[in-house]
């Protein structure tokens, strides 16, 4: 009959640690409305492209919050000091040297776009000369224009150029006389990982429209953001992400600047 | 001494039952990144303006699955079955009609804009005319134009005008077709609420910049999206909402119409 006590009790016990326990498998859900698979395919995105064009470089977000929300991307650090490229859940720093540092987690980014890369398909490219041909024929081959792809491309590049950009005082200057002091980087051959995004052109303002890559060399080493390369007989991995989610700077110089201008033109000069 | 065994047992089961809680409250946080508060102030939305102006009415999204997102907000129904107001957890489908109707959870929006709504200030109109003098107060009074408002307005209006738009059949016609045939309805002395946001220019052809106000009676019976109205001694609960998540479709009319056009002039047509 004691036996029996001890049991029931038990029983209960067990009862009353299962039932947190299905409360906090279905939070995620019920709570905040996105699911597990749903969360992968989100494109995270720090603040907007035109801000940074406006020289709004104070960093909003730290990487170790950053990493919630992807460890695969592309961005800038805070006084826009050097390239971000986000691969394998790592972060690396190019700084305006060309050389690839660690991130820490409290440092924090103005401008970044990240996601949790996981290709739904690969396209092979035999042959592409530089990156018009690259983005030409990728284009022909995506399943529409109007949603977002982040890009992965791991090997051997015939050519790649990068870029990086010193870091800023303030006051800050506007992006494109920042870019007249960017440091170009030229490789041949170089092993090494492209990694970016496509976006759909109604993302105009708010981020780059078309492609928008960074590269790192497989050493982890070197690299930047993306100015031209080659590609012969590589495979593109594609993530389709349907999902974009741009987090507003709270405060600051965004708060301030003029939004409603059209800065198309000067960032076609920054970017490619 | 069997007591003493009954009452470990009685401890350790409370223990057990208290680390699940604990999760449980971690995990939102912890899974998707996103906080109970943050989560607060997104603004979220399915699909985009232009796509709806291209005439893709199919819905994609269940008001079930909306609801996850926020009780509070605009937008439209599949096939652009009239105005959508949600309010105080409540979706409302106001028909060409003019008459509100109930939603059902099983019913589809194309495109919707909802978020939690929790008043960050309020502030006092005592007289504007008309929809511009508003929108000229208002700006002159939010902290920035670069971040995304939700707005309510409670009370007795001199003057409303709403619209709503007729259900349509496929092959969809283009929004600028449809609105010809609107349902214009006019109140006076109506009490009643105004539901919107306030959007910065960026979004444009995402959604629409400025001010996007439906309007639903203090009885839940008429209403739509609104076209004009007066304001006297009135106050404006502004909801500051830094996030913009966006959910785009991912299949149907959606992956194969033209997004790279500049509608915005046909937009002022339709709207205003």
């Amino acid at each position: 009959m004691r036996r029996y006590h001890y049991a029931i009790v038990i029983v209960i016990a067990l009862l009353a640690a299962l039932v947190p326990v299905a409360t906090a498998y279905r939070t995620p859900d019920t709570y905040s409305g996105v699911t597990a698979e749903e969360e992968y395919d989100v494109l995270f995105q720090v603040s907007t492209i035109d801000a940074l064009m406006l020289g709004v470089y104070d960093g909003t977000l730290s990487f170790e919050e950053l990493e919630k929300r992807g460890g695969f991307g592309i961005g800038t650090f805070d006084h826009l000091d050097g390239e971000m490229i986000g691969l394998d859940g790592e972060y690396y720093q190019v700084k305006d040297d060309g050389v690839a540092y660690p991130v820490a987690g409290n440092m924090t980014t103005p401008f970044a776009a990240v996601t949790f890369f996981d290709a739904d398909e690969t396209i092979s490219i035999e042959d592409a000369e530089n990156y018009t041909q690259f983005g030409e024929y990728l284009d022909e081959r995506l399943p529409s224009k109007n949603v977002f792809y982040a890009i992965r491309i791991d090997g051997t590049f015939p050519y790649m150029k990068t870029r990086s950009v010193p870091r800023q005082e303030k006051p800050y200057p506007l992006l494109a006389e920042v870019a007249v002091d960017q440091t170009i980087s030229e490789f041949q051959n170089v092993n090494g990982t492209i990694v970016g995004f496509r976006s759909p052109e109604f993302v105009k303002g708010i981020n780059i429209p078309g492609y928008h890559l960074h590269f790192i060399t497989e050493d982890r080493k070197a690299g930047g953001h993306v100015l031209d390369f080659q590609i012969k007989d590589m495979e593109v991995e594609i993530d389709v992400t349907p999902d974009f989610f741009i987090q507003l700077p709270k405060e600051g110089d965004f708060y301030n600047i003029d939004l409603s201008q059209d800065l198309g033109s000067d960032l076609v000069k920054i970017e490619k």
